[in-house]
């Protein structure tokens, strides 16, 4: 072991664990039982707000996110709470106008939270900018995230420069945000060593757990001086979630890396944890139980995605073309500019790639595609080739510059909006959550304003 | 990483992946389909036989063990079929005669077992020597296995010492047999390196991911120079079994200890296997989700049976006593010598400690607690205080010699009293099937001979 500080955990329960587990449906009464011993424990961090939980409360839960938020931030009084947005596209998958990315930072740190962590699915630093200006200005510690992939266009090198630009951007540290668990233990030891040898911020690792190596990848960038890494109690750990947080301060116990956090203290807390999935499983009809598959590293798509995208073609009596499926879309994915595959990437590029073997290739070519093609959604990591984007696209015109910049403001317009719907008084949190998911937010409203 | 030599893989999921998930219930008719591309992998060895299978066989599965064990052989073709023996205890927990366990080994050496793994709970190398010598005859390989534990009485140069014991009886491999998941990485990093220095035959680890650490116990054990490891196919990994070979195999993919298989090769036979995992689930009425529990590590004893302690406590309206019974486990154990708490002495210590904390220390005495503390199992790793033992036992004779000594051999006599029961041509497997598990034999031969 080549440092001598404590390995800071940040814990995930409150937000991915049950993302990835309980399909984000953790009601604010699961967590309050929990809430100071959590905050006693020592965390760097408890994620707990942004992702797909703003989505979950309104549309599933009868929960007013912001008011989530408040009550968090009541009970945690010592731990800063953690959220994830999605850069411009802040808790969806289309880009914002700044007004709003700017007003939805501001309003998420004035009601609690105290880390955003931001990142781009295409890792187009441009599509950052605003909203970690926002978060500076804002007051809140602003982590600069890139999503991990594995390519011919990535390497130590290319994600070096990313996490360059982010510190530039005023990042005050850099998330390295492996989404389906791609990165191998010993790759994560190299490409820990060539952060931390350039970047004078804090460096975090985000894993999850899908291929099975998890574990060992934090344990080597450990080795390698990360700083800080995500981690969920384990009824909420593993499977297609985080590694469990008891096992990692248990492993490291007593070692120059020693996380410090008392392991009995989170007995406890696990327990109550442990009750609280069981009733989700019950309550929401869920598979709580959740293979690893380390196929996702052959396909860098969830084995989950592989099995609907066989059902499809089995629909179609097709199945014999799954092997060229499997061909196809490394093929697709290299013509787009080889995308992160996250979401909503991995999902577009499936689609395309399942159009392609049962109808001929790009015979139908979705909506998405074409955005992706022409730039819509920011710079893809490798150029695209003129010919194929001319195909994809024909004379459509493409956006080279920042994609955001072609929006007007649009809270002025949703205000406006809102009051013809009969919310003239409309707090900007409201105004926010109609921006983001309107159908849901009015559907909420109809119930609670 | 320091040796440069690939890594073998023991797999477990015909035999400790289902025991440790699914109640020892994987039917013969689960495995057929797969053997052929098992063998086909490359890995060290399959585990398949012994430990609970034989007898889960006769006693749920209506199989004959011996049958199975044919069966296998015949399609493993490539790949020894290995096995997992108690000692003298053969596949139970009392003692038996020496010409049983001899002649046990014989016949499972016939009948296709190639690697004999033998252990014994106190690590009293005596307890191995009539098994050992056994094996070696019949022309297997011979594993000498010694229980991992934390103790005051267990260290680096005590285990070493039993690992060059069993090499002076004949161990044609060590393996370190860790029950419970408490082997820290760091510390397996150590006890390898230490056991590598001095021991010339194979080292192989076998390990269980209870606490959670198994994989990156498994990690440092490698970069110390193990051998070989456990692991099991995913769906029957993780929770209270091994490390998941799929992620193991991914994770050295490309390293200096690269295993040499092919990761996408296990696909499909991990595809069969979750599907089996579904299936036994629905059949059995079995929770084949079982989360990890770092508990394990603060009281040697898995959660699920500090639960039922606890449970039992909550029976008699004492639950304000459980506290007292998590520190008079220990303070029992110390007692008993430092028993490692496997089974049977885990259940064992476990149920003395909560007689103690109800009844008052020691004032009802378990029939087990008298023979462990006479030395009717043999050597405890810790020696017994004197005064203790005289209250626990009296005047009843002490034990210092092999306590296999004691008995008389049981074969013709137990091939006797078959004949008597009706079966006078009995095998010598099924007299075999006799001596270890008489009532389910008898059943099982009520039906089919
Ligand atoms: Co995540
Ligand atoms: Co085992």
């Amino acid at each position: 072991m080549t440092t001598n500080h404590r390995v800071k955990i940040m814990e995930t329960v409150l937000r991915d664990g049950h993302q990835s587990l309980a399909a984000t449906r953790m009601r604010i009464s699961d967590m309050l039982p929990m809430l100071e011993q959590l905050d006693e424990i020592g965390f760097h961090a408890l994620e707990a707000w942004g992702g797909a939980t703003f989505d979950s409360c309104l549309r599933f839960l009868d929960e007013d996110p912001w008011e989530r938020l408040r009550t968090l931030k009541k009970h945690l009084k010592k731990t800063p709470i953690q959220m994830l947005l999605r850069g411009q596209n802040v808790l969806g998958y289309n880009h914002y106008a700044d007004d709003v990315v700017t007003e939805f930072v501001n309003r998420a740190v004035d009601n609690g939270v105290g880390i955003i962590r931001i990142f781009d699915a295409l890792n187009d630093v441009r599509n950052l900018e605003v909203a970690m200006r926002a978060a500076k200005k804002a007051g809140a510690h602003v982590q600069g995230a890139f999503v991990y992939t594995i390519s011919p266009y990535h390497n130590q090198e290319s994600f070096l420069k990313v996490a360059k630009d982010l510190v530039e951007l005023g990042a005050d540290s850099i998330c390295i945000k492996d989404m389906s668990g791609l990165l191998a233990p010993y790759t994560a030891y190299e490409l820990v060593k060539t952060l931390k040898a350039d970047i004078a911020v804090p460096i975090q690792l985000h894993t999850h757990y899908t291929s099975g190596m998890a574990s060992m990848t934090y344990l080597k960038a450990i080795e390698a001086g990360v700083d800080i890494i995500d981690c969920a109690l384990s009824p909420f750990a593993l499977g297609t979630s985080q590694p469990a947080t008891e096992a990692i301060v248990a492993a490291l116990e007593g070692t120059e890396r020693d996380t410090g956090i008392k392991k009995e203290q989170l007995y406890p807390i696990a327990d109550h944890f442990r009750s609280v999935k069981k009733s989700l499983a019950q309550d929401f009809n869920l598979n709580t139980a959740i293979d690893i598959d380390t196929k996702v590293l052959s396909f860098q798509i969830p084995g989950g995605m592989l099995s609907n995208l066989l059902n499809q073609m089995k629909e179609q009596g097709m199945a014999d073309k799954y092997p060229d499926l499997l061909e196809e879309m490394p093929r697709v994915r290299a013509e787009l500019g080889y995308p992160p595959l996250v979401t909503p990437t991995s999902q577009i590029t499936g689609s395309m790639a399942a159009f392609n073997v049962m109808l001929g290739r790009y015979k139908v070519i979705p909506r998405e595609i074409k955005d992706l093609v022409r730039g819509k959604y920011g710079r893809t990591p490798a150029p695209i080739d003129p010919e194929f984007r001319k195909m994809i696209v024909g004379d459509e015109p493409v956006i080279t510059h920042r994609p955001a910049d072609d929006i007007a403001p649009q809270m002025d317009f949703l205000r406006q909006e809102l009051a013809e719907k009969g919310y003239p008084n409309a707090s900007t949190e409201d105004v926010l959550s109609y921006a983001v998911f309107p159908d849901v937010a009015l559907n909420f409203f109809s119930k609670h304003r």
